[in-house]
């Protein structure tokens, strides 16, 4: 058993970069949604699933769903899934390896039927590429792709519903793509993307929560001089104002545990060698799984902005861009996972993911939780991505074990 | 006379603006280099310098140059004037006004003839705009303007021995511009371009030497990553140790007297609000009358730059600009300018500029000094630059003491 599990966690890795070579930029890996890359990469995932005895359908937001039925028809069903699109230029494993798991783990199972069914999806849309509107896909599942949604236009001006529409779909029957009443869970398999798995040499984390996150833009005035003709003690230096503010940035990130707080991005205007910067603008990007810490330590930051800016004759304002709230994973499908990672031998770490993912639409409507897999030197969305097949291996066996012993379906009316 | 320099000084002033009407861009004051508005602009001028007995040309360098004869032919001769060029976007007083002030100044004579000559020159480029090269019209007058100079290309591909000759100029006569044997001093009148005379409530200042001038580029570079799944301390984040160096740089500023030091100039690479950056490049500008403090200060600044890059376990490397040597102004012209200023009764500051000037190339071959004016509000390179009337009035009274009074004529033979 070990060994079939090694040869299907490289077969699963494999696949994954066999896939990447549908890409709508020759040189990269590119396959946003709708795209004809995405029906390419779709028909090859629609002839594996089949195979391994599931019956597959394309929703109407352009999502791949294959059910694996359970051993009885009144069986309720667990879903396994996560999103089929990239970034611009992005890696092999970002979100298809979680379907490539869902898949593997279906065929390890040889025709075994368990006491529910599974069904495994593909989602046509989670990074928020084209339209600039994230989990399209996953929103359908959960109910919340409404007209609105469908109104939203990319940069061409053509809107999700005329895209979908283009892809031979039927936005109309929209609403027809939420889950079924059935269902009782939904794990996701995902890469960290992050350097933390790495850094505490773990193989496997149990994602309890996605940290909320808050985005501003913070505007430094203070007045373009001559950097020749004006002392030192004569300037209102917008760029040194904003400074002095990142590193105030930087602190609250170190001294609050749990906390991540980056400035990103640092303009300055007129932005020449020679004179004293009159504006400069620095972007704010705060997380933290308790979303009263996150609020404190941002009103901390603009706090900050404003004493700085007063004591160096400055002014500030700042531009909030996004407020998103975090979202806890829930406890019993945690515990469950966790429990199948240690049943193969492997301490899981309980961790807080600093990105959103499907899972966060998805546990609005049905029980949910994520398993994190190492990402080598944490590198993602970046062609460099990589998984080791020793930890694919590890969620595969996680993940078997989930679903033979430690997943316990609770039906909807005795969970609610 | 207070009355007739005053209506003199309002004249500088409508002068100078009437002047700003020769533009190349409608809406703005921009006049660079053998534009069609320079050449309109040269036009008026010449005519109102040959009103007041002066016979005018225009060299081979686009320069335009009057002289003013002497009570003898065998007298030396005085050299007075500025730049008529603006940069993009420019004030009306930028240059121009010393050459409108030594206009006012011999038509102040009103034929009365001195012991000296005076050849009153406005330089025909000094802001260095169309090709990148500063100063060419004053290295005309020095002997600076060989054929390598006269090979720089503009961004269109044409050379400024092309530019010239298609503004009917033979480049050919370059060397014929280098001033006369005769010549034994050079006086320039300009806006300080800087906050320091009105903070000190002065309204004329004396320069004694030009700042020297480091230019540089630092780079730092640290591992782009995701910002929401890096902990803070596992981050190389080269934003925040670029901020760090930046206020290194004020503070070296504030602690070496005369010393400006500047980041005018600060971008993050990838740039985006939820990256941390992978790099980020700053500027520095550095500048002091004084090379050997300069030279100390920069070297204290790249050497706090690595211990910053070392402990932050980043990578840092700069690219060096611009490294111009101070320039001193002549001791006796400067004390012939600074007597001229007491005995209309105002108390010069003897100033260093952080700007270049036209007189910083003259100073190489003549005796030569800069009378500063007081900038309102420190404004320059802007529409909304300005000069006090009061201001002109009181430096029209000073070059009057100074050519009548102060200003002895020290002959080439005895001055060597």
């Amino acid at each position: 058993m070990p060994n079939d599990l090694r040869v299907q966690a490289e077969q699963v890795i494999e696949r994954c970069r066999y896939l990447a070579q549908f890409t709508e930029e020759s040189g990269e890996i590119r396959r946003t949604f709708l795209s004809p890359a995405m029906r390419e990469c779709m028909h090859t995932i629609q002839g594996w699933m089949q195979s391994a005895g599931m019956t597959v359908m394309t929703d109407a937001a352009g999502n791949l769903r294959g059910r694996y039925p359970a051993m009885n028809a009144a069986a309720p069903c667990l879903m396994i899934g996560s999103h089929l699109d990239t970034v611009p230029n992005g890696g092999a494993f970002d979100g298809i390896l979680g379907v490539m798991m869902g898949l593997a783990l279906i065929e390890a199972l040889r025709g075994e039927k368990l006491p529910f069914a599974i069904e495994l999806v593909g989602f046509s849309e989670e990074e928020g590429v084209r339209f600039h509107l994230p989990f399209i896909g996953s929103r359908a599942l959960v109910g919340r792709a409404d007209a609105g949604m469908l109104a939203t236009k990319d940069s061409g001006g053509t809107t999700i519903a005329e895209a979908l529409e283009s892809f031979g779909l039927e936005p109309s029957k929209i609403q027809e793509c939420v889950m079924g009443d059935d269902a009782v869970g939904f794990l996701e398999f995902h890469i960290e993307q992050g350097i933390v798995l790495e850094s505490e040499d773990r193989s496997l984390g149990v994602v309890q929560a996605i940290a909320g996150q808050t985005r501003a833009e913070l505007t430094f005035t203070g007045r373009a001089n001559h950097a020749g003709t004006t002392p030192m003690h004569l300037r209102q230096d917008a760029a040194a104002g904003a400074a002095e503010w990142v590193l105030e940035v930087e602190r609250k990130g170190f001294k609050t545990p749990g906390l991540v707080a980056t400035v990103g991005d640092f303009r300055c205007s007129p932005g020449a060698v020679n004179v004293v910067a009159g504006e400069a603008r620095a972007s704010l990007d705060v997380r933290h799984a308790d979303d009263d810490v996150r609020h404190w330590a941002v009103e901390g930051l603009l706090a900050s902005a404003a004493s700085i800016a007063k004591r160096r004759e400055l002014a500030v304002t700042s531009k909030l861009l996004m407020d998103q709230s975090a979202v806890a994973m829930d406890g019993g499908m945690c515990a469950m996972a966790a429990e199948a990672v240690r049943e193969v031998g492997i301490s899981p770490l309980s961790m807080v993911s600093g990105a959103g993912h499907d899972a966060m639409i998805l546990q609005e409507r049905v029980p949910s939780t994520m398993i994190f897999l190492r990402s080598p030197g944490g590198v993602s969305h970046h062609p460099e991505e990589s998984v080791r097949p020793q930890d694919v291996e590890n969620a595969l066996a996680t993940g078997l074990v989930f679903l033979r012993h430690t997943f316990k379906p609770v039906h909807k009316e005795q969970s609610v």
